[in-house]
């Protein structure tokens, strides 16, 4: 009854996105020249999803035989469940987005209320489908599994591999996502608003088309498979440590799925609390369909962990003592994380607050001190999430030991579908502007689209900084995962003779665990750079063919010959796809290649006490580099546009010059490197996972 | 018998000093303008260091108290004795440098060679004023300490305090240097470079005698304190583990002192290899001495090891048998670091090589690619480093140990001499090139002096490495220190009764870990931040300054009025001495501040697990920040240089100007941010170490 209630919720969050996207679509789209350029962004977009799927299911196909080879093939089916329904989402999420873009350009004609109601709706889409497709995907496959007459370990294997399947979209469109929209935004940038001094959007941009379908690839599908991939990541995580600590057919099993399924309803139910009130408030009316979510969530718990965990029942796991009550008390400890973490990435990116400013009052002295600055908020913009993380990991695992901790972020992630809508709202906007500009509308609409631009961009960094807190504190549950299937395995080496004779040692004072801590820290720096390059090469490439253009076809400047759009894009979608392929099997081949190396010097115990401390090194050097990336990329942004508002000597004066450069420097850091680092993390840790119960099997 | 050895050769090293100061300050200091310029630069430098002692000597003396009363005064003395010998070591270094500066511009109008000559024997003073004051400072304190009865733990919590008091002179000459040095660069840089278009060491520049003083405090008194310190620290860490180990009555206990001894004179044999061959190779001439001296160590460490450990003698530890050629080998193992560390380290700042030469090429597409490329680079070079330390732990731990691990790092540390001498080689050959600038020689003499100043470059970035490389598996030995006290403490908790019924649970699993594990990974970002803010805020001021005196003193510019240099000094004097306390004491507090958290809210033993969690936290992040900013910023540098030779351009090309901001970047991260992170990660290690002194006490 409970998982049909609980596919019950997945679907309605699934029909409610079939109705939304058709009450977008159903909006007009405006002129014929509006139209047009709609069109060129939604084939870019649709050639650049075919194509980095096509990849994706090539190396796809080969771990699916991997998998079915090591452990089976209902567990290889998993991982196609996982790997498809993430990248449904996705798909579909950006199939709106591109169509709503226009849309909203048209609505923004006949003000801002409509603007907001046609771009929200369709960021809803995105973030129900996220939440609806997910939680199905974890309660269907767990139904089929059972009806296959899978148990015990068969099932929870099956369940990593779907969080695998997830996990291996996620990276995979997170990084060709980046680096397609950051390598078209940079290329542009650089020759447009730097060499040949035209504005932003400027029809005559030959790599203009490109950076609006990398707004879409970036931030809508990226988003969608990266959350899609922690949501169900981290609910696997928590099923499995609950079939440990309770046993498998126990309610409190079905928990976190229970959470999953009212948090559905509540994100619904808060879509419609967005409404613009009379103050004109787009922050504060998008604040209200959040603030709504949660309230709900909080009503809608309570009877849930009622019903499958009471209230008033006493449970205990590894000497904590905890009732139901304290679980509930963990959810909301998740709510305030979540935010805790939106306040304070507003904090560090809005132009209200010193952060920004700061940034912005250095570019007056120059390129290098806006730099230095960007560079120092960036950093210092890790402390205040960092302590959050660790107050709600004290505090749950006081209320409730580890499962405490699973709990929280569970329903931290049950938000996901509220979260991604407010995020996917963003490209959306971006690029009603950007059609605005290209079909030369009039001044007011432009205007328009820019005030639901700017709160999109904050939107936007506030979601990198809850993904990330919630992938950083979803790996702490995963990596717990580890720990206690490495003990149920030792324990239970009668029949895992692998395990014979294993004795982990977790220890700080064990120099491989030490050796695993530095590992598995270098990664994210590694994986950061190797983004960072890739971005520098695809824009140099997209720099290369935009002047070639200008040079060869005469007229594009005057306006009187078309820029060949489809080429930049074209050449963005090779750049990306093929970029995005050796950064992305680094965290899938550490923590194998790990294994393999320290268990031939030191043994199997030796072997596995490094992985798992790298899957936690990796967390934290991860947390830190993603958030000061994210963080530090969306203040030098608003940066420049507060300087564009009229500070600082304002557009054209050498501090926007100087704020021009932070704004580019930020481009890679917190869309490619910072984002991507999140599935990195997480990867890192499913596969670790996998390789037990491979190492079991 | 073995400590007189010991003590003989520590003096031997500060004879040496002495020898070679003399021998620096016998040559001529050229013509009367040129010793007007040095004297201007000695006495800024003299001002800048007898303030920041001063400040110093404030804290130090609060600390002394603190420590006299928590401890006992024989403690306290440790600290002051650390204090003392770390700041004479920076201070005299100095001394000699800011005189050895302007008799290298005098050498190099006769020759290259005689130019080296010069700098090189200055260098060398505080080179081996540094490694024979530290091994002394501890040596001597021990016979002290015996001297006066002391026992056990006491001598331990004495030999603990006097490595606070040398990281206490460490983090603030580190910080308060870097501040100076690089508020100084920078202000000159973006004034005088950027918006007056005056060359680089120009005496019109009212910043440029703060300039050539900062590269003193900083590169020279700065990085003595650094290494002074690690070295300290690291044979005192070494001998706790081998009392604990083995007993304080052992040969094995006295065996890091005379690694120290002997590597002493083989660094002071290593300094007459320096000689510039028929090729004219400064690098290869300084390489020479560098490959002597560890040649020699290995051949010296020998009978040193066959005296004090016994070639053949078998040891247990933890379950680990080693016999003494493990050690010898461990000692082999910690040179062989060493030597990779610093290929690496040139491998990513040396003109010659892919990275420098890829951040060069990306200034052709303006400012923002070359820092896009440059922090690309700068977090790519921290993997090799990474790998090369963890191969180090892993080859040392299955020789000999934890312990077998400490004996590689006292002996990586006991390279310091030779190490420290290539280093401050580096602001000598600067300032000569200013001095010649400034004083107008004829443009052969820049060019001898650019030569010199080339490789300073390089030797400077390396010695960084070396200094981060050496600081973090410092760090892990002080941490195996912690570790080992509090196990210490808990087995005889009967005469240490705050330790009864601690448990300390240092495995991954246990939450406290992870919160110390965020809250050390934090504290470098925090640092950073801080850091690099104070030098955007000094620069800023500097800027302010020189443009008032551009505008209030007519005739700067044709030559005919002379700037006030005194004022740019004194300000930045006081900005670096206001700037440096409230980052220092962050190191300072973490570890106090976190374990009386932790004790009110879990309990002793969650406490003790979280603040030693913190200590590998800090670690973990604080090796790779560090790494990436220093190799970042020399990169960024030496792309400057390399298309300052010529390429991509040119000097005053686009591509020039676009390297300018990148090196202007790389500055604060390079020589501020990155260097000071060593002694925060060792001062929070030693402060936790004081701790359970205290709260054994």
């Amino acid at each position: 009854m409970v998982l049909t209630f609980v596919i019950l919720c997945g679907l309605i969050g699934v029909a409610y996105g079939v109705w939304a996207s058709r009450s977008v679509l159903s909006a007009s789209a405006g002129t014929q020249r509006m139209q047009e350029i709609a069109a060129a962004i939604q084939e870019g977009a649709r050639a650049y999803l075919n194509r980095q799927y096509r990849t994706i299911a090539i190396v796809g196909a080969v771990l699916f035989v991997v998998i079915a080879l090591l452990l089976s093939i209902e567990v290889a089916l998993g991982f196609v469940i996982g790997a498809v329904l993430s990248g449904a989402a996705g798909y579909i999420g950006m199939y709106v987005s591109v169509r709503a873009n226009v849309r909203t350009t048209e609505a923004a004609r006949q003000g801002l209320a409509q603007g907001l109601a046609i771009s929200f709706r369709s960021g809803a889409v995105t973030g129900l489908l996220v939440a609806g497709l997910a939680l199905l995907s974890v309660a269907g496959y767990y139904v089929l599994l059972l009806a296959l007459g899978a148990e015990g370990r068969a099932i929870i294997d099956g369940l990593v591999a779907l969080g695998f399947g997830a996990s291996l979209i996620s990276i995979f469109a997170r990084l060709g996502g980046g680096i397609f929209t950051k390598g078209a935004d940079v290329g542009a940038d650089l020759v447009g608003k730097v060499e040949a001094g035209i504005p932003e959007d400027d029809p005559r941009n030959p790599a203009v088309i490109a950076d609006n379908v990398g707004d879409n690839v970036g931030d809508c599908a990226g988003m969608a498979a990266d959350l899609f991939e922690t949501y169900a990541v981290t609910v696997v995580a928590t099923m499995v440590l609950a079939s440990i600590y309770f046993g498998a057919e126990t309610g409190i099993f079905l928990y976190p799925l229970m959470i999953g399924a009212v948090c559905i309803l509540a994100s619904i139910a808060g879509t419609f609390f967005v409404k613009l009130g009379s103050s004109n408030n787009i922050m504060g009316a998008l604040y209200k369909g959040f603030i709504a979510t949660a309230v709900i969530s909080l009503v809608l718990l309570l009877p849930a962990t009622a019903l499958l965990v009471g209230l008033g029942t006493s449970y205990e796991v590894a000497g904590r003592s905890f009732t139901g009550w304290s679980l509930y008390f963990c959810g909301i400890a998740g709510l305030v994380v979540t935010g805790l973490i939106i306040v304070v990435t507003e904090y560090y990116t809005s132009t209200e607050y010193r952060p920004v400013r700061s940034v912005a009052k250095s570019s007056e002295t120059g390129h290098a001190t806006n730099v230095i600055q960007g560079l120092a908020v960036s950093l210092e913009a890790t402390a205040l999430p960092a302590l959050i993380i660790v107050a709600g990991i004290i505090v749950t695992y006081l209320l409730a030991g580890l499962f405490g901790i699973a709990i929280a972020v569970t329903t931290m992630l049950a938000l996901a579908g509220m979260v991604v809508a407010l995020d996917a709202y963003g490209p959306v906007t971006d690029n009603a502007g950007g059609i605005a500009e290209m079909a030369d509308l009039e001044a007011s609409v432009r205007e328009t689209t820019d005030a639901l631009d700017a709160v999109g961009n904050t939107t936007k960094a506030v979601t990198k900084g809850y993904a990330i807190g919630s992938a950083g504190l979803g790996a702490l549950v995963l990596f717990t995962a580890y720990t206690e299937d490495l003990a149920f395995f030792s324990q239970n080496a009668a029949d895992y003779p692998f395990f014979q004779g294993v004795e982990v040692n977790f220890s700080l004072s064990n120099p491989w665990v030490v050796v695993g801590l530095f590992i598995g820290g270098l990664l994210p720096f590694l994986f950061g750079s190797m983004g960072m390059q890739a971005v520098g090469r695809a824009g140099g490439a997209v720099v290369e063919e935009v002047r070639r253009q200008f040079r060869e076809i005469p007229g594009i400047m005057e306006g009187t010959a078309k820029p060949e759009y489809g080429r930049c894009v074209d050449m963005l979608t090779k750049a990306a796809i093929k970029e995005m392929v050796i950064p992305s099997m680094l965290p899938v081949l550490s923590p194998i290649v790990l294994f393999l190396i320290m268990w031939a010097i030191a043994g199997t115990s030796a072997a596995l006490s490094s992985v798992g401390a790298m899957l936690l090194g990796v967390i934290v050097t991860g947390l830190f580099v993603a958030i000061s990336m994210t963080a530090g990329g969306g203040a030098w942004d608003n940066a420049k546009k507060y300087i564009e508002d009229g500070h600082h000597g304002g557009k054209g004066s050498e501090a926007h010059k100087a704020a021009v450069t932070g704004d580019t420097v930020g481009d890679p850091y917190k869309d490619t490197a910072g984002p991507a680092v999140n599935p990195m993390i997480k990867i890192t840790n499913v596969v670790a996972l996998l390789l037990l119960a491979v190492l079991a099997h």
